[in-house]
């Protein structure tokens, strides 16, 4: 075979190519290579498991629904349209997957160094047992070949879920969704390990397009009438618990900025009913949100759910694909962050309660090594989320243990979180933070700050154990 | 020769130590070394070329253009009187360059390990053939021979132009210039390709000192009344056409803030009736920036030529300085820059369109991961350009591929620009930023993230197709 | 002895893994491995080296002082009651040392890859003998070992000085301090160098809790009476006398931000007469404050002390440790901090003067290479004070040499400061800054960025003389 056509999934790729390094990381990596997968946060839909049918064809599996991927072909001139994704008006999009398909091998090129790159070949090789580089040359084949493989009684989702030795893995739910899906998976006698996590934003954020009618459908589950703030706050608390019953270990709260602010509860509620009449500010809106962090992070104090804050995105930043397309596709866009300010109500309210599990996330790295590791190194209840989002990859995370770890330590760090939709990329993503974890304790190792023993034990904490812990799994 | 007086120009600086990525990194580099040079973006004067006339000695070649240079010297308490620089008031300043020059060579071991230094001792090397330190004890033997070195004719412009291996230059000029230097470089005969870039800075900020004076020669040099809003635009728009006439591919734009906003055509003629009446605000100066700033980018649409922004400069922060010596003497501070919101009005209108080729810079690192390439990384028009200023650098072009390229990839970024008035300086900093992707590349490399071949590609579009496609040269 | 017990401390700690750069660092390191130590900046006790004591045992030498240290296992549910940290009620808290420093043994492997770690195996390790790592089994036995240690004499205060092989040290001292502990060290005789600093935040920032009393005390320590502007400034003033006679060559100023701004005499005599009728706001006491640092550069340049600004701390961010435990207990955050429109006012007036040596720090990394080492690269009164607190860190550091050389070089930085109140820990710290100097040139050299013989004045420069030049000592 011509060798430029090989998939190179190299041994000791992600190590550092010092010869004493690359001997550590080795070493390390081989105690938790093994380990099960811990799946804390993510966006895989339950569904797959219930249903357990074969996953679709490959454009329809890897292209179609991965906006990391569609983005970088859109950024070069690519039209969504020409990609199969859907438009809201049902217009037309390319149906032919094989030409998407081929197009994106085409571009393929683009993804060089970057961590869809990167996931992509693993998920070839180990998934699927590709064992060609996709390129305009191999599409088809490599179309062919995964076709075949996505048939096989291996690739059904339950089948991959063993495979991937995932312990647990979490997906994210509103509280207005039944979790029907994971009743199923519960009932269905199979052994997998699926719990649903509390993600309240379509009802605590008044600027959400439904958010009164999503009022109206929590009334309906929760069967407590939302129409005051009290009833409001009581169906959340009964949606916690029954999401707790469900098997959920957690919440999260995708926010603008980390904003809190505890109202009275007179003012609450006033904000509640100009929302109710449709008559609320932005201004409003901004100060209800960080009032019902607030009051989330008392429910975790009484319910022991742990409490996540993914904040600092700029959403649907391109309005025209917006309108076509809808939201998720690509045109989110950070903004820098501040926490200092921001969660200083928060934290001086329930900071010092170490019943609590606050794990706060950034897309802003400026706020690492001057917010956000002082913060966890100090208050009992604050942990640091990992590298998130497009600072999951080889350098993003590499540069989160730069700048966090002499100010917070590792155990003020939670171990890794996929947070992914794309179940087949699981392992990819994984293994990613298991090899990065590595090397950076094995520069640790051979420039003398830590012996080995100290890095075997904390490899094993920072792939397995923190994660377990913080999330209660 | 006493060992440490060796000018020493490693074969094999600025690649990594580690064996193995030294290695990749000098195979990498020996495909891009002699390619020819693209300068897209630059300030050399194009005089040079029309008269092609010796440069003068080395204190006016070398030290007193270079605001890099004495801003150093400068910040160790030798004032600028001292370097020979001019005043404003023509109040006396040194004048004996021997003089200048010496003292220089006795402060050069303040530039050991910045850009300043390293592009020196390369164009001492490598351009006149110099074998010794710079230093107090060599100071003058070097002077004479650069004296020496500068009557000979291969070191004339245009024979160094040739010499440097410079396929194409383009400067950066005035709507109100009749581009008469380059007229005269394409009338004489010579095949060197020099092209101007319009820069329209002087008549859009109404806040530059002599705004309603450019006003008055815009109308001149366009023939077209810009006493009126429409004017003003067509003048422009005419001015756009001349320049792209005369070879032009893309324009500039400096601003504080890539602050943009459209507004409507009568407020943008409001707006500009005040600036002509002198009685326009701080705030309108910034919306009719903000506006022209749109304005340009419809243009561009239409014309094709390539968009520039370079936001973010606090420039002549030092008063005293200004008052004294003018514009441009090291005294321009970078500061924090927002582009998520600052630029979302000019993407969110033309940024979907890929006729539309938009570079944009920053001085501000934190923008890279979070803002630049986030939204280069999405909207089809933007692209991001390259390491600027004070990161055109050996470190801050590293940073610079770190923090890019996992999220934009390489092909949403455009290559190199010297950004130079220094012209002998240009193949210094191209082999530093050559150089430079070719370390980065080897590290990808050897840590087994690529494989050789697309580094070979990678490196050769780095160094030579992006600068090429992008400013459509 | 089980080797997983053995205190490691490896003479190549710090140091690049590479051999060509392990061998460069190694060779640069011995050149000032025995220098004296400079220690410009700090917060150790005088009273220390008057009475010259024996220090007291191992928990309250090591443990209670150490707000790094404790702020740790707060972060993991220790809390501050259980370490012994005393409370300002006076209430019950842990008086049981060993219990204590048992604790902290068992939750040492926090510190692993922390500063804290680190300085605390150098300190056991070399200062007292220590062969055994800290951890559950060993606690017991190391403390013993601590308790006989300090009884020796060669660990008395003063014997430790000379051990330390420190050439001088200063305190930082209030204005209203009558510097008494300072009067008898020189009056005992004893030839070690212990020199006070001025600071004067006590008295010029409107909102510390005791300003007006310590306004008192200024008339009283002065002999001039307060009770208007112009005689407030005569006092410092001849406070400022004072403490020069006493040894002091250094002023220092802690603010939330380094904002500046010049009020009229009238303004600040009006501002001041609110404050004494306890009648300021917040917004008068920021513009005093910034008021006062013009008024302190101007003094600087009267009496030639070295200014100094620590600026960008959120104080006390936990309201409730404060209450119970008061300031300095490991809850100071840093903020996102501008310098370049905040000092702009201070710089223009006073930044071109050689005269004046205003050594600005951060701890907001982010203005390192955008804002600081422009600025410092520029304006001749201004220096980069080193990498401060947070960053006083193995990788801290080695960012600030990476993204503040290339801009303002080395000789606009002035060395390292330990700036800490831990006495014994003073060799530790200067080691790790001096090791990773060596670590950043080596790099240099390796890479052919800079010779050898370069490398080997720098070195000397950054680990000994540009402290001593700046700090005027």
């Amino acid at each position: 075979m011509d060798e430029t056509q090989f998939l190179n999934l190299h041994k000791d790729r992600y190590f550092s190519s010092d010869p004493d390094q690359r001997k550590i990381a080795r070493h390390l990596y081989q105690l938790v290579e093994n380990l099960p997968l811990i799946c804390p946060h993510g966006h895989v839909d339950p569904l797959l498991f219930a249903d357990n049918r074969p996953f679709p064809g490959p454009t329809e599996l890897l292209v179609i629904p991965d906006h990391y991927l569609f983005r970088m072909l859109y950024s070069q001139g690519v039209r969504l349209e020409q990609l199969g994704i859907p438009r809201i008006d049902g217009g037309t999009t390319e149906s032919g997957y094989r030409k998407i398909w081929q197009m994106v091998a085409d571009f393929f090129y683009l993804f060089r160094a970057t961590p869809t790159g990167g996931w992509m070949k693993h998920e070839l090789h180990e998934v699927f047992g590709v064992r060609k580089r996709l390129n305009s040359e191999t599409a088809m084949e490599i179309y062919d070949q995964l076709q075949t493989e996505l048939q096989k009684p291996e690739n059904l989702p339950r089948a991959m879920f063993e495979r991937f030795n995932i312990e647990v893995l979490s997906t994210t739910d509103s509280p207005i969704d039944t979790l029907e899906q994971h009743q199923k998976i519960r009932e269905s006698g199979w052994k997998g390990r699926i719990v649903p996590a509390f993600r309240p934003d379509n009802v605590t954020d008044f600027t959400q397009s439904n958010w009164l009618k999503n009022i109206g459908k929590l009334s309906q589950v929760s069967g407590i009438d939302c129409n005051n703030y009290k009833g409001y706050i009581a169906a959340l608390e009964q949606r916690r618990r029954f999401f707790k019953q469900t098997g959920a270990t957690s919440t999260d709260h995708g926010v603008l900025t980390p904003f809190t602010d505890e109202l009275t509860a007179g003012e609450a509620e006033k904000l509640y009913e100009k929302a109710l009449q449709g008559t609320s500010t932005p201004e409003d809106a901004k100060r209800f949100t960080g009032h019902m962090l607030m009051e989330m992070a008392r429910m975790s104090i009484e319910d022991g759910l742990t409490m996540q804050i993914h904040p600092g995105v700029v959403r649907n930043h391109n309005p025209e694909i917006f309108r076509v397309f809808g939201a998720d596709k690509g045109c989110d866009i950070p903004s820098a962050t501040d926490y200092v300010h921001n969660m200083k109500p928060l934290l001086n309210k329930f900071g010092n309660d170490p019943r609590l599990t606050l794990i706060v996330f950034t897309i802003d790295e400026t706020s690492y090594s001057r917010e956000l590791a002082p913060l966890a190194g100090h208050y009992p209840a604050m942990k640091l989320g990992p590298a998130w989002w497009f600072h999951d990859s080889r350098e993003g995370m590499l540069r989160y243990r730069h700048m966090t770890t002499e100010t917070a330590g590792i155990y003020n760090t939670v171990g890794f979180n996929d947070d992914t939709r794309a179940f087949p990329s699981i392992p990819a993503r994984h293994d990613v933070a298991r090899r990065i974890d590595c090397r950076f304790l094995a520069e640790l190792v051979a420039e003398h700050v830590i012996d080995i023993d100290e890095a075997e034990e904390m490899i094993v904490d920072m792939s397995f154990n923190l994660a377990k812990k913080n999330y209660k799994l």
